[in-house]
C-alpha cells in the first residue's frame, strides 16, 4: 500500500483528532509517526496508532493536557507533561530547550508525567534543524537486566544525537542493547533461532530461543558498558525530572490501563555559541568525506555515516510515497472507520 | 611496591615540577594521575610519567601555557588549552564549567589544542562532588574503524558520566570499542590468541591475533552504534572546539614530537535547578539499592554499579597504600634520579 506523506499525515492527525486530541497535538502526534514512517522506521510509524488510540479511548493519556514548565533557570528545564501524549510534551520541551540554547549556548529539559514519545533521533534532530547539537533520551520500562543479574530493570532507553553538516544531519538514535525486541518477536514468528549474544533466559542464560529471550532480558552491547549507558539515561530521564524509573515505568502495552509516567531528556548546544555554524558545517561535511572514502571491509558497498540510510528513506519517499505494511493500513482503516474519518485514498486509486 | 596516596602525589608533583611544570600545573597533573592509581586504573595512572616527562622534555607540551577562554556565554565555552598538559586544560574548562552551571543550571565546554588528559571518569567526578552531574569526553587518534570500514579513523573516545548519590558517585566511564589496546598488548605479550570480535586485522577481516589486531582496527561495540558514538564524540570534541578529529590528531606515544591537538568537551548539570539535591540522592540510593538486590546470574556474587569497584578500590588504596607495578616504580626512580628528585621513600622503608 503506497501512500503520500500529505496523505498519511492528514489521515493520522484526523484519526487522532476524532480520537480526542485537539487539532495541534493530533497534528504533533501524527507528524511524529509519519516522520517516522518517512525515515524507513515503520516500528515508530503509524503502526503505533492502535495502542495510541486505545490509550486515549481509555483516558489513560489525557487528551486535552498542556505540559508546562514547572522549574525555570537560564539553561535548565523541568517540564511536567501532566500525562499528555509523549510527543506533545516532547515537542514542548524540545522546542523551549532550543529557544533557550540560543540565548545561552546551551539548554537541559527533564520531562515528566510522559508517555511513549516515538522516535528519539527525531527530537534530535528538530535542534540540529535550527543549527544546534540535539540531544534526546527516554525510560522505559524493564527489559534490560543490569550487567551481573538476570533480572530486567532499565529498558530499551534510547539516546539520540543529532548535528547538522552542510547536507542531511548526522544522527544516532541507538539503544544499549544488542537488538531491539522486535527482532526477537520476529525471529519467533519465522520460527527461527537467535544468535547467541542477543537475549537471556529469565534464568539469565543464554539462550538461542527467541521465546525464552522474551520471556528473560536483551543483552546490553559492550556487556557493562550498554548496562551502564541505559542506568545513565535513566537517572537523566527518571531522577532529574523526579519521576519513576526502571521497573516503576508502566508498558506501552502490557499496562495499557495506567499511565506510564516515562520522563524523557532532552538537550540543545547551539553550535554558533562556540564557532560560526558555516565553519562547522564544512568542517562537518569533510568528517564525512573522509570517513565515506575509506577503505571498506569485504562485502560493504558503501560506508554509512549515522542516520544516513534514514535520511536517503526521507528524501526518497517524500518523493515516492510511504510503502505501508498492508495490516497496518488495515489497522488505520478500522479505526477511522470506526470514528466515520474518512479515508485519504479512494479504494480504486490503491 | 606498596605505597601511600600522599607519598606518590608528592612524588609525581615533584618530578612533574623538576621537568618544567609550574607548581600548580605540576599538583593538578599528579592529583589525576594518582587518583587513576587509587581507582585501580594503573593505566591511566603514574605509569604515563614516562611519555608525559619526554613531552615536557622535548617542548611538545608548553610547561607554562595558561588555558584561557576565548568563547563565552551564560552556558557554553571555548576554551584554548594552548598545548597545556591535557589534566591541566581539563580542569580548567571543568571548573568554569561548573561555576557557570551553577548560575544557569547546565554549561558545556569545549575545549582545544590540548593532549591526552587521563581518565575521563576523573573529570566528570569533579562536577559530581559538586552535587552536579558530570560528563566528560575526549577525542583521541585513529584506532576504530567506522562501521564498514578496514581502515582507523575515530580514537578510544572515551565517554564518562559522573552523578551523586548519598554515598560514591556513579560514573560511568567508557570506551566505545570493546576492549582497549591495554588487552591486545597484554595477550601478545602472553602468547595468546584474542576472542573474535574484539578486533580486525589490516585488512578489515575478523582476527584472533592479537599482533594482526594491533596493526589493524579495535572493534566498536554494538557494530554501528559504538562506530556512531566514537563518531559523535569526536564531532562534539573535534569540531565543536574547531580543532582536528580522527587521524589528524597526534599520538600519545607515536608521535611525541608533536603536539597532539586533542579535544574535549565537558558538561556539568546542576541537579538543585532541577529537584533539591537531597531528593536526588535518596532517589538515587533507592535505585542502587533496587538494582544490587536483583536476582544474579550463575557466577556473579556481586552487582556492581557504575564505578562502584574504582570507588571500593580508591577506598582501599587510600587506607592502605596503593600497590605500584616494580617496572612503574622503577621508571619513576629513574626519571627522578636523572632530575635529582629525592625519593619519598627510603631504600629500608620498602
Amino acid at each position: 500500500m503506497r501512500i503520500t506523506e500529505g496523505q498519511l499525515y492528514a489521515f493520522a492527525a484526523d484519526i487522532l483528532q476524532a480520537a480526542g486530541l485537539g487539532k495541534q497535538d493530533a497534528e504533533t502526534v501524527a507528524q511524529t509517526l509519519v516522520d517516522a514512517d518517512l525515515s524507513g522506521i515503520p516500528t515508530h510509524g503509524v503502526s503505533r496508532m492502535g495502542i495510541y488510540v486505545k490509550r486515549l479511548e481509555e483516558g489513560v493519556v489525557d487528551r486535552t493536557a498542556s505540559p508546562c514548565v514547572i522549574e525555570e533557570h537560564p539553561s535548565a528545564l523541568v517540564v511536567d507533561a501532566c500525562n499528555a501524549m509523549g510527543a506533545v510534551g516532547a515537542t514542548f520541551a524540545m522546542e523551549k530547550c532550543i529557544e533557550k540554547a540560543a540565548e545561552t549556548g546551551s539548554c537541559w529539559a527533564a520531562v515528566r508525567n510522559s508517555n511513549h514519545f516515538g522516535a528519539a533521533g527525531y527530537f534530535a534532530r528538530m535542534a540540529a534543524e535550527k543549527g544546534m547539537v540535539g540531544i534526546a533520551m527516554t525510560n522505559l520500562t524493564s527489559k534490560i537486566a543490569p550487567w551481573g543479574s538476570s533480572q530486567g530493570y532499565m529498558g530499551t532507553n534510547p539516546i539520540a544525537i543529532a548535528v547538522p553538516t552542510g547536507a542531511d544531519p548526522l544522527v544516532l538514535d541507538m539503544t544499549p542493547s544488542v537488538v531491539s525486541l522486535g527482532k526477537l518477536i520476529l525471529a519467533q514468528k519465522l520460527g527461527e533461532s537467535i544468535p547467541e549474544g542477543w537475549a537471556l533466559d529469565a534464568d539469565g542464560n543464554p539462550t538461542t530461543d527467541p521465546k525464552e529471550g522474551r520471556a528473560g532480558t536483551l543483552l546490553p552491547i559492550g556487556g557493562p558498558k550498554g548496562s551502564g549507558l541505559a542506568i545513565m539515561v535513566d537517572v537523566l530521564c527518571g531522577l532529574l525530572s523526579d519521576g519513576p524509573c526502571g521497573p516503576h515505568i508502566r508498558d506501552l502495552y502490557g499496562e495499557y490501563r495506567l499511565p506510564q509516567q516515562v520522563g524523557h531528556m532532552f538537550c540543545a548546544i547551539d553550535i554558533s555559541a562556540f564557532l560560526p555554524l558555516a565553519r562547522f558545517s564544512e568542517r562537518a561535511d569533510t568528517m564525512v568525506q573522509e570517513i565515506k572514502s575509506l577503505p571498506k571491509v569485504a562485502g560493504t558497498e558503501e560506508i554509512l555515516m549515522p542516520g544516513e540510510r534514514s535520511a536517503a528513506c526521507r528524501h526518497r519517499n517524500t518523493k515516492d510515497g510511504i510503502d505501508l505494511a498492508d495490516a497496518v493500513w488495515e489497522e488505520l482503516c478500522a479505526i477511522a472507520a470506526r470514528y466515520g474519518v474518512k479515508l485519504p485514498i479512494e479504494e480504486e486509486e490503491k
